[in-house]
């Protein structure tokens, strides 16, 4: 994510108790060694880039390349970690440095477009592109930055006319706090396409496990506690790795924002740091987080020591709601839900308070919290009736949200997994919106983070075909179209969609896409 | 220099015991912080561009740059060393990286022209300029390149709209194996302008001592004889370190081309290398180094080691002579002499031969090698011979030199240096050349290489007035033109001249170019 919103006068509040326990479950990193499997040449193909192989890496390695000559480089598959490659000259000796252009893409678009041409909404520091002088060959370098890439093209841009630089080997050291050993085989009834979405979910999880949940390896390589939820949710019943989780909610819950708010997102480096971006549905999924992470491990002690920062977010929510218990709208950044264009996000939200309310229901109950469950209840009463009675229409047989009532796939999904109406109800909604698919009027879904929602609002109201097949069409299609983890944005409709005016800067491997695990093996283990 | 030939079938022919002689002297590199004057701006000022203070670095420091601004550091003079840089940031947390641009210039062109502009004969490598991404902030950054600089322009490429980059301090660790302690003070009579040009040769003397003497250290860094003949001469009334001087003789010495022929240029890195450059006059400058060398320092063992290579250079240029002991002309880059366009170099070669056979028989003399003595005696009285008889037209009064006869300042120079006419017929070829001063049809020069052949000259000649005209005339405009070092090119009626196809490219601290230092202390000190 890239949000540009903060909170003035940001100040952060530290419970040093809290940061030492997550710092002491800082993980270690798995290594190792991932060789080329071959070149490539970019090719254009429609309006996307392709790559096409011209040779095995080891018939490749010790090409030699004068200016502007390029080779690109083929690690097989998706890689996050650093880089070394091994340089050397051929003819006279080299009598001024060599100039080389480094690009790593997770997709061929990232080589095959120009980085000049990036003009979009945020950062271009997140292209991944190196300048490098080598002032004396041969030269082996390891790259001081870590990487996620599957692809790695060298270009000469100067070397001098005495002498042509070779590309003599390449590596990348792979780095993931994820344990592969841990993941337990497929059920056997488990049909093929779903091993192979299962497989690149599993490797787009264990590619964002890092020092902690990232987002993105590529970008923003940040602890975000959306991302967060959805990536434990997998890791229970795939990874396994229930201490990143608990490292996670402890930096969550150590490190608040003004009035001891959960932020959005947080940094580790180059000292721990809550950003100071706010978020309404983000601050209520510490809540989901806790939820889940206790009733996957049964650890108690966490429970109490993040309870009160849970329960507090819930005090803050309900600052926003009007007299009605209606979430009030506005027109900044204050609630995420999905990036589709023009959403409003009263509706939805409302849904993630209802639905993060219920959860907070079962924590208070746990903690036998007589009094917050007793508030809490009063709280999910007056929601849901103000849900349905203020943005429920009847006649539509569709949720409506803000001002415009605009109707939403979001303000849907997030309302039928807050379960404002009746189950049958909520079927017929989901009926309804299968029926208008590709209707502008209706507001769509941009993210796998929504599309997961979708999916799981379509396992809650029992249309598991409907779930399976929206998943096939979804990041199945996303793997047909060559995905070796699932991205961060998808629009079957529109494959070169971003927020952020280019592709080249979306991230290609994204944790909140990673949920295809989460479905399959709680599915297939219930069969 | 940089030159496109090189020898076919190339290898290099080691003398262990003299290399590590040679490494055996490796001088201590002396250390000292330079810090930042000044921030200044980049302006226009006819064809040229200078540096416009705009603020002193105390008050400039900390400025916060969001892209595409930038920052000009002027570090107040030339500097050659490690370059450390302090970053933080000005807003939220930073939540992209950050992404610069570093341009360091010797002379402010460097840091207004664009590199990509740069379409010249020799690598782009050198240009100085440096892409940077900057994942973590704060950051202190050492760039692990050494830099030739005064300025150094910081431009921010790409943050994000949460954050600014702040620029918090600068500095250099200059690096020299000069040591200023040994330089004697001027005499008083030395008036200011001469004391002025003193300085700036013992600056361009000192950034360029390092390993080795280098030719310069921006381009190419690296040890050359043409070079190391005139830096040794200043070496010996300056900084006095003639332990470095007997390092490259050992090292040229150690390593020789096909046929022990000395090579041009040497590397030291990765590994001590012969270059496979062969020049006829560099090669002949061995046995100048060592005469220089032994009259200098008394140092007999080392004339002893390697007069039989010195004497071997003479064996090789003897293939070079025709029928007549003419100095056979060719096409290629078989000799250097200077960079003046279209140059014929038979005459100067002969020149240089009989320069160079001369300080030979100096060397034999003292050796007692009678019979090399007799040999260089009668090579000397035959070349002398073939160049009055072949080369030198009365009617003209002038040497000429090729096929078409041609004229230039650099025949003229190196065939009075030769002592080939009586001492007054020399004079008169110089007040010729003066009277000719801007005459298309005569090659001119166009290296402070070859003006201080020419001041030399006129020395030579007795014409003192004259040579420290002629040095006022060009250094001293140097000076005038914003020279911190002498250039490694410079005419002063072209002052934008590039052998290499810009200007950008050129070396602003050149080696060749500090002799200066040699003129005003020899003469001064006779005085």
């Amino acid at each position: 994510m890239a949000i540009n919103n903060s909170i003035e006068n940001f100040e952060m509040i530290v419970n040093d108790a809290f940061v030492q326990k997550a710092q002491s479950l800082r993980p270690t990193l798995n290594k190792s060694e991932v060789l080329p499997v071959s070149s490539v040449a970019i090719e254009r193909k429609g309006d996307d880039w392709v790559a096409v192989k011209q040779a095995d890496w080891s018939e490749t390695k010790g090409i030699e390349l004068a200016p502007p000559e390029s080779v690109c480089i083929d690690f097989g598959d998706h890689c996050v970690g650093y880089v070394t490659l091994k340089f050397a000259s051929a003819g006279s000796p080299p009598d001024a440095p060599a100039y080389i252009r480094l690009k790593f893409g997770e997709l061929p678009c990232e080589i095959a477009e120009k980085s000049e041409d990036y003009h979009g909404s945020i950062g271009a520091g997140w292209i991944q592109e190196e300048f490098l002088h080598i002032d004396i060959l041969p030269a082996e370098i390891r790259l001081p930055r870590r990487y996620a890439f599957r692809y790695l093209e060298v270009k000469v841009l100067a070397s001098s006319p005495k002498y042509r630089l070779t590309v003599e080997d390449a590596s990348c050291e792979s780095v993931t706090s994820a344990d592969w050993s841990k993941v337990e085989p497929l059920p056997e009834s488990v049909p093929e396409h779903h091993r192979k979405m299962d497989a690149v979910s599993l490797k787009t999880m264990a590619d964002c496990m890092q020092d902690v949940f990232e987002d993105g390896p590529k970008r923003d390589r940040r602890l975000w506690i959306g991302d967060l939820r959805l990536q434990a949710l997998t890791n229970y019943v795939t990874f396994h790795n229930d201490d990143l989780v608990k490292r996670c909610l402890y930096l969550f819950g150590g490190l608040l924002q003004n009035e001891r708010h959960v932020g959005a997102c947080l940094f580790v480096e180059p000292k721990l740091q809550i950003d100071d971006t706010a978020l309404f549905d983000y601050a209520l999924f510490f809540i989901s987080c806790l939820k889940d992470y206790y009733e996957n491990t049964g650890d108690r002690q966490t429970l109490e020591d993040l309870w009160e920062v849970a329960y507090h977010q819930i005090e803050l929510a309900k600052n926003r709601l009007d007299e009605n218990y209606l979430v009030r709208d506005s027109d900044d950044w204050w609630c995420f839900l999905d990036w589709a264009d023009g959403l409003n996000k009263q509706a939805g939200a409302q849904g993630v308070l209802i639905v993060t309310l219920k959860e907070a229901l079962v924590l208070a109950n746990e903690m036998k919290d007589g009094e917050k469950a007793e508030e809490i209840q009063k709280l999910l009463i007056k929601t849901i009736n103000a849900a349905s009675t203020y943005l429920w229409d009847e006649k539509k047989g569709f949720f409506r949200s803000g001002a415009q009532r605009q109707i939403s796939w979001a303000s849907q999904i997030w309302l039928i997994l807050a379960g404002v109406l009746p189950a049958e109800k909520n079927r017929q909604i989901l009926g309804r919106l299968e029926a208008k698919k590709g209707d502008k009027s209706i507001i769509g879904m941009v993210t796998p983070y929504m599309y997961h929602h979708y999916v799981e609002a379509l396992f809650r109201c029992g249309l598991v075909d409907e779930a399976f097949k929206q998943m096939d069409d979804y990041w199945g299609q996303m793997i047909e179209d060559g995905a070796d983890c699932f991205f961060e944005l998808y629009d079957p409709d529109n494959r070169y969609v971003s927020p952020y005016g280019s592709r080249i800067i979306n991230s290609y491997c994204h944790a909140w896409s990673c949920t295809p695990s989460y479905f399959i093996r709680k599915w297939y283990a219930e069969e």
